[in-house]
């Protein structure tokens, strides 16, 4: 047990050393196959030639980042500043933020948290931004590294064309206090396509417009030392079309719902398996076709659909949110429904903001905990 | 500034003194707002001859409940466990837990809890988790005071029928580690319903059955004490039915875009207002008609809905999820968005959830920054 668990966080734990006796709602993660799908994806990106730095928004645990950095990952990617800071604190290094900072208070962390971690590296999407971050790291006398956001389409965030990347590069290069560290390029929407072929193609249309950038950027003599993006559900369209010298795929650690039909390669193998459930209790019990267990809305991500029961219940039944804090279980017909005091195991709908709702991961190997893993960076949107 | 912002969490802050700095996003509270809801409904239970137990599942936060008791109330509830835990470490009492205490981790903790805190009160629906509390007692030598769980219809936690309800307080009466407390019945979907008239009817309907439940209670002898229930959606007409003796409303605090329209009383006036907010900056702005804001699915409860604009884009713009740490704000056609580092503040589709993210409240009077509120019991769900 950690010094974290022990001392700090009592609560978290039922029984040291039983699954069964652990507090519920609980986030648990399955150490072996968390670790399966970190070799794989390591040997995946060694096998095609890339670096990976797998995206830690997904987890927010400087736990799950060592283990990723110790499996061959130059680093881990941040959505977030907040993010990056409680990961840095923890000893990451190789952090790459891949969200724009933008404002006065923003920019003065991330010229503080790049004093302190020389290995960052952060993305920019406009000249107004990259000027700001300028001037505050000229006038502490730090350098800060910046990649380019180009935007694929998604209008999410980015510099919409290959002439305004190169042209926001050449501010960076030109600037004293700052350093053009890379190209980045995050094909969100196309993670969720279902079908391979369609999302490949989706993906190599997407990659023309990130080529193009290339090429403006090499014309202006500013070749991108890094080409980073891609993500769980094109990972492997992202190798094959060689566009990218780096990943920053996040949800193979855990995969959920969703990403168990995206994340399929073209021969249907699942490379990565559900290392991420919620374990939670029957607490009540008055009706024959259903029983209300005590995780709701506050226990998983609700925007991805309904989450699905891995244990615990009859093949077949379903659960259903009930508020805040319960969700029923319905068993198919003629069958009974868990009884009270029962454990049921379900998976996360979608993974990343379900971890952010806990304050640690139970860590089991079988029926044993393991260890207590914090959440390291739960929260750290600002 | 207090302690617990200045020493333990620098990060949450932005400038002090100013809303305008804050690192975003950041959930705002207009202590104001707060104030006079706080002082509304307990002037509203006083007028109605009603104690008042307002629900903190809602903002599990010590300094409300603090500020709720202060104004008349005569505990808190809590939905779970984990977070009476949290409230009562804090000095909170009065506290009711709302849902059933199940198994044996669980059991133990509330024993532990009672103990420590000799005026909390705990759901219970069933007779073996009542025979476990009662064993668990026993051999702790504490006293447990236990409420009744009616279900009204929901199915979601309860004693289905007004005979079980005798039954299960009688075993409570009987046992010598037991205490029979009180009552409880709460209606939950039928806050959700919008027309006044259609509201009314509902919960007349399901008091019939609790009327049934507090017949059998006398004719056994066991009358209970309180009867407890109710909430922000029918509070006026809980008060005109006058069954319950205790109200547990929680939303009326903060008001969130579902309650501001449930919450209306019969003659259409609103009696309390939105007080929780989450302001936001915007941090990319490539687009004519589209900006990205820094807040997500990480910063929204999502399952109601997506977040109102409040202030900071024009009137008619609609906010819409772009992932985990990103929106957009779209304006109306014809009309400009925010610019670059503009501030957006948005209001909670559901305020329970979206508190339930933070780490803290901003707490604001007017532009300037007057404290900062821990989320005392965020994530407790266990």
């Amino acid at each position: 047990m950690t010094t974290y668990a022990s001392v700090l966080h009592e609560h978290l734990i039922g029984r040291q050393g039983s699954r069964r006796a652990l507090n519920t709602p609980a986030l648990v993660l399955d150490i072996e196959a968390l670790d399966r799908n970190i070799a794989a994806m390591a040997a995946f990106a060694r096998a095609a030639g890339l670096a990976l730095r797998p995206h830690a928004k997904t987890h927010k645990s400087a736990d799950i980042a060592r283990r990723q950095i110790a499996a061959g990952a130059v680093g881990v990617c941040c959505a977030k500043l907040g993010e990056a800071e409680a990961l840095a604190a923890e000893g990451i290094e190789g952090i790459l933020i891949t969200s724009p900072i933008v404002g006065e208070p923003a920019t003065a962390r991330l010229v503080a948290l790049a004093a302190r971690a020389p290995t960052l590296m952060a993305a920019a999407d406009h000249p107004d931004a990259v000027a700001a971050i300028g001037a505050a790291a000229k006038a502490a006398g730090v350098t800060v590294t910046l990649a380019v956001d180009l935007d694929p389409g998604l209008r999410r965030t980015g510099v919409a064309t290959a002439e305004g990347v190169a042209d926001l590069a050449r501010r960076i290069a030109d600037h004293p206090a700052l350093r053009f560290g890379a190209l980045q390029c995050y094909c969100g929407a196309e993670q969720h396509i279902e079908g391979y072929a369609e999302r490949r193609e989706a993906i190599r249309a997407r990659m023309e417009k990130l080529s193009a950038a290339i090429e403006a950027l090499r014309a202006a003599g500013l070749a991108p030392p890094i080409v980073t993006g891609g993500g769980t559900g094109t990972h492997a369209i992202d190798a094959e079309l060689g566009v990218y010298t780096e990943l920053q795929v996040g949800s193979y650690v855990f995969m959920d719902r969703q990403y168990g039909v995206c994340a399929l390669r073209e021969d249907g193998r699942a490379p990565f398996e559900t290392s991420l459930m919620v374990d939670a209790r029957v607490i009540s019990a008055n009706h024959p076709q259903l029983v209300t267990i005590d995780a709701g809305l506050k226990a998983f991500a609700t925007e991805a659909g309904d989450p699905p029961i891995l244990a615990g219940a009859p093949e077949g039944s379903v659960y259903r949110f009930m508020g805040d804090e319960h969700g029923a279980v319905v068993p198919p017909r003629g069958t009974a429904p868990p009884k009270l005091g029962e454990r049921v195991t379900l998976a996360a709908p979608h993974c990343d903001p379900t971890v952010n709702l806990y304050e640690a991961f139970h860590v089991v190997r079988g029926d044993t905990l393991e260890a207590i893993w914090p959440v390291t960076a739960r929260g750290r949107s600002a």
